[in-house]
């Protein structure tokens, strides 16, 4: 540590390693913001890397121009999620106002570094039946809107080589959705890994 | 129905079954008021059948004397996650202020209504390690408060042959650990299903 009258310039230690990282990133339809904010603490308490926010047709346009989406203001929800989990690796964070320009002309770039590219929609199979050494690498996962995508938005996906899956019966809140399948991942990529090595 | 100028009776059908349950039952350590209603809104979402609320070592006092305890007035935000998952089974709740004769006297007697007991506790080995096969009939899953359980906490329940389990290196907010161990253990017992009928 050096010390002077004007300045103080500290020496950081990392004495031990940052938690290990999911490999998930999320493509997420605009939430209202207060269920933002609960998310972004969340994805960021778990690991998520990166955090597409798209457009859907059940996606309010005023979601887009909420002051937590100006000037970087989400980042203190990231912040806390991160203080919670003990990490330092912020996620980043991206912004698409127009659903299918983001489909169809940046997503295809993007795939290639996602071993498994998901979408969540009630009704398709459970996550179980997801081959796990499918999930060895980074997996993108996409939630949709309360209400869910709509079928046009599904079909796109499809078109992209999305695999849908589902849930179960119970419909989640968008937070508790996001949750539940980040650690249902999490697990079935350790299963995965454990066969791997086994 | 019929109808009366005092009065009306209806008469409901169900058409559906309600959603599956996930036969998982909470102990949970008291948490700060604020947080206990979201763990309400979302262990109800998610099906669980009953929550015992129970005293810790990093319990503050006070949480037991919030007004969210009094009355039943928890009762909406169990609501609030019924109605969300479409459910109809109210989670049932009961509150031990004495820590010890709830594990001691308590517990052994419930402990034959389910198939595992498991308690969270950080650095214990993750819920793969778990035979699926024990976790056919329904769970009893113990999660401490901020902080965690202190260890003769923890002791006590290895003493009613609690499996310990943890989530990993990341220290979770007690509402997105609740979340993350619900999703995977009914992950799990599907997967426990799956081989049991192949």
């Amino acid at each position: 540590m050096q010390k002077s009258v004007n300045r103080v310039v500290l020496e950081v230690t990392a004495k031990e390693p940052a938690p290990g990282r999911p490999l998930l990133d999320l493509v997420l339809a605009v939430p209202r913001p207060i269920m933002l904010k609960k998310i972004f603490t969340q994805a960021a308490s778990l690991g998520v890397g990166h955090i597409f926010l798209v457009n859907a047709n059940r996606v309010e346009k005023s979601f887009f121009s909420a002051s937590l989406l100006q000037d970087n203001n989400y980042r203190k929800y990231l912040l806390h999620g991160l203080e919670q989990s003990v990490d330092t690796m912020l996620p980043s964070v991206s912004i698409h106002k127009r659903f299918r320009p983001f489909l169809e002309d940046e997503l295809p770039e993007l795939m290639h570094d996602y071993s498994a590219c998901l979408v969540a929609h009630p009704d398709a199979p459970l996550l179980h039946k997801i081959a796990a050494d499918t999930l060895k690498g980074a997996v993108l996962l996409a939630v949709g809107p309360e209400g869910g995508w709509i079928d046009f938005e599904v079909e796109k996906f499809r078109e992209q080589d999305f695999t849908e899956i589902g849930l179960g019966k119970r419909i989640l809140r968008v937070d508790t959705a996001v949750v539940s399948l980040c650690a249902q991942l999490s697990f079935l990529k350790k299963l995965g890994g454990g066969q791997g090595r086994a």
